[in-house]
C-alpha cells in the first residue's frame, strides 16, 4: 500500500471549514485505491500571524518541504488588512510559492455544463470554454529586485518594483506550456507586452518549433488577451504567461465560468512537493457560517492526486463526485440557481462522501 | 469666429480611411459653430517609418506640440512587426505620449443602446455599463529606468523593466481622477496592487478625503477589478490606475461593451495640446477595403472638441449625429446584426454628414 505525507494548510477564513472536508474525501478515497495519509497540520497567513507573528513560520515551511504534497485553502482576511504589506498574510502565500520552488501555476477555467448559466457571459459566447492558464510564479515583478521606495532626481519620493527573467525561467515554463498543451489541445498561446517591453522579449524562445512541432504555437499582446478572453474564450487552448499577467488573466478567465468556488489550481515545477489550492480566496464575510463552497478545495485534492502522485483513479474518482452531486442538483450559495436544491458546507461533505 | 490648429496623424492601416471621415465631420460642425480649423497632416508609425526610417520624426513631434490638439487614428501593421522592439510603430506612440506630456489617458466604456447585443455577455450584466478608465500614460513600466537586457548572478541572460512612480505623479492623476468623478457619478476606485508591489503603495494618498469630500474613494487589487469587471460592470464608475494596468483593464472594459469600434479616448493633463484617437487599432486586415469603422475615430473628434476646447455644443452635435445614425440601423460589419443596413466607411461618412 502506498502512503503519502500531505501538509495541510488551512489558512485563513473558510479555509478550516472546506480543508475538513476535503481531508474527509482524500482519506475515503484512499482507503478505496490502496492509498494512505499521513496529515500534518501547519499554520500559514493571518493564523500563523496570530499564533506566532509571521506569516510563514519557519516549522511551516520546513514541515511543506519535507512532505510529499500541500494542500492549502486560503489565506487572509480584513483583520490584518492593515498590517504593512511585509507582514501580512500574502507574504506568507509568497514565501512558500518561492521556498517550495513551484515555478509553475496551473489554473484551469473550465465551463461545468450544469453551471453554464451562472457566467455572466452569454451561454453560447461561454460554452465549451476550457482554458489552462500557466502562470510563472515565483520570478517577475513578484520578486524582481531591486524593489522599495527611493527618492527621484527632481527630490521626489518613489515606490519602484522590477519586472525582471532569465532566459532558464522562460525555457522551463515554456516546457512545462508546450507538455500541458500536448496533453490538452496541442495550442499554447504565449501572453506577453513583447510590443514594449524588453523583459517579454526574454521570452521569445524557439524551444517550441524544435521540441514540440506538434503543438500550435502563438503570441498574443496581454492586452488584446484580456479582451479576447470576454470577446471569445473558446479560441484559447493552454496561456503561458508571466507572473502579474497570469494573476489578472487567470482570475478574468476563472470569473468567466461564473463559479469561481468551483475551480482548483496547482503550482509545480520542483522535484519537490507542489502546492495546491482553490483559485478562490478566504471569504471572511462568510467564515464559520457553513455557508462555504468545499468544492473547489476537493477538487485541489483531485489534482495534487494526478500531478504529484500520478493517482489518476482516484484523481477522477473524487471529480466524478463532484460531477455526480452537480448532477443531482445539489448546490451552495455561491452556485445557486432555480430548481435546485441549496446545501451548506458540511452537508456538501456528507453527500461527496455518499457520492464516494 | 475661433480657431484651432489641429494635427492629424491618419498612421496606418483604416486609419487614412477613418480620419478623412472624421476631417470632414470636423469641418462641417465647425462651420456650423463659427469654429475654423487649420489641419496640419503629420506621419507617425508605420508610414512614418517607411518615408523616414524613424517612427516619430522630429518634425511631426514639434507640429504636435505647435498645434492646438492632435488627432490620431490608428498605428502599427504586420509590416513592421519583424523590425527590433525599438524602431516599431508603438515606440512612436509612446514618444508622441511622452513628447506632450500627456500623462492622463481617458477611456471611456460605455455601452450604447442600439449595440447592447452585441456584447459577449448578457444584457441584464452589462446594461447600463458606463466606465471611465483613467489610465496613468508616460509613466510606469513603460518608461522606467533601468531597462533592457543583462546577465543574472548564474551568467544567465535576463531582460527587465522597471516599474516605478513618484508621490506627484500619483498625485496629478489622482486629481484627474477624482475631478472626472465629480462630473459622472461620484465614485472613484483606485487599482493596484498593493498587497504585493511596493510601487502600488506609492499611491497610497490622502487626497481624496480632503480635497474631494463628496467623491466616494475605494480600492481594489488588479486581478480582482479583472474579474469584477467581467462579473458586474455596472459596479464602476470612474477607474483611475497605472499604466500596464490600464492598458488591460480598459481593453477588457471595451470589449465588455461588444463595440470597440464606438470607443474613443483622450490622453490629456499637460497645458498644451491633448491626443485624441479611437481605442481601436489599425486593423491592416481591412485596410483600403472600404469596411472600416469611422464612428470612433468621430467621437474621438468630439472628445476633442470637448475636452481641449470646451466647445460643448459641436462636441454633442457631433455624438448626436452618430447616435442618430444607429437608431437609423446603419452599421458597419463590425458592428452589424439583424435587421441593420451594413454600409462600409465612406457611406457611413456621407450618412454622418446628412445628420450634422
Ligand atoms: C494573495 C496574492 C498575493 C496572490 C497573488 O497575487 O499571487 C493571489 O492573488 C493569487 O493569485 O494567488
Ligand atoms: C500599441 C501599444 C504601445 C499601446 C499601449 O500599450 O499603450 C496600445 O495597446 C494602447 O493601449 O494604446
Amino acid at each position: 500500500s502506498k502512503n503519502y505525507n500531505i501538509t495541510l494548510l488551512p489558512g485563513d477564513g473558510i479555509g478550516p471549514e472546506i480543508m475538513a472536508v476535503a481531508k474527509t474525501c482524500l482519506v475515503e478515497v484512499g482507503s478505496q485505491h490502496d492509498i494512505a495519509f499521513d496529515f500534518t497540520e501547519a499554520l500559514v497567513g493571518g493564523a500563523a500571524i496570530d499564533a506566532t507573528g509571521i506569516p510563514l513560520p519557519p516549522e511551516t515551511l520546513a514541515t511543506c518541504q519535507a512532505s510529499d504534497a500541500v494542500l492549502l485553502a486560503a489565506i487572509g482576511g480584513y483583520k490584518w488588512d492593515t498590517l504593512p504589506a511585509e507582514q501580512r498574510p500574502e507574504q506568507g502565500l509568497l514565501g512558500l510559492r518561492a521556498g517550495l520552488g513551484v515555478f509553475a501555476n496551473l489554473r484551469p477555467a473550465n465551463i461545468l455544463p450544469q453551471l453554464i448559466d451562472a457566467s455572466s457571459l452569454k451561454r453560447e459566447v461561454v460554452e465549451g470554454t476550457d482554458i489552462m492558464v500557466i502562470r510563472r510564479l515565483i520570478g517577475g515583478i513578484y520578486f524582481g529586485k531591486p524593489k522599495g521606495f527611493g527618492v527621484d532626481d527632481a527630490g521626489n519620493k518613489t515606490g519602484f518594483n522590477t519586472m525582471i527573467y532569465s532566459v532558464p525561467e522562460i525555457e522551463r515554463i515554456a516546457r512545462v506550456g508546450f507538455e500541458t498543451a500536448k496533453k490538452r489541445s496541442n495550442r499554447l498561446c504565449s501572453v506577453e507586452k513583447s510590443n514594449v517591453l524588453e523583459v517579454s522579449q526574454a521570452l521569445v524562445t524557439r524551444i517550441g518549433a524544435e521540441e514540440y512541432p506538434d503543438v500550435e504555437l502563438s503570441h498574443m499582446y496581454v492586452d488584446n488577451a484580456a479582451m479576447q478572453i470576454i470577446r471569445a474564450p473558446t479560441q484559447f487552448d493552454t496561456i503561458v504567461t508571466g507572473n502579474i499577467f497570469g494573476d489578472i488573466l487567470s482570475d478574468a478567465a476563472s470569473m468567466l465560468t461564473g463559479s469561481i468556488g468551483m475551480l482548483p489550481s496547482a503550482a509545480v515545477g520542483s522535484d519537490g512537493p507542489g502546492l495546491f489550492e482553490p483559485v478562490h480566496g478566504s471569504a471572511p464575510d462568510i467564515a464559520g457560517t457553513d455557508k462555504a463552497n468545499p468544492l473547489a478545495q476537493v477538487l485541489s485534492a483531485a489534482m495534487m492526486l494526478r500531478y504529484q502522485f500520478g493517482e489518476e483513479e482516484a484523481a477522477a474518482k473524487l471529480e466524478k463526485a463532484v460531477n455526480d452531486l452537480l448532477d443531482d442538483g445539489y448546490r451552495t450559495g455561491d452556485i445557486m440557481s432555480e430548481g435546485c436544491t441549496q446545501v451548506g458546507c458540511t452537508k456538501m461533505g456528507e453527500i461527496l462522501m455518499a457520492k464516494l
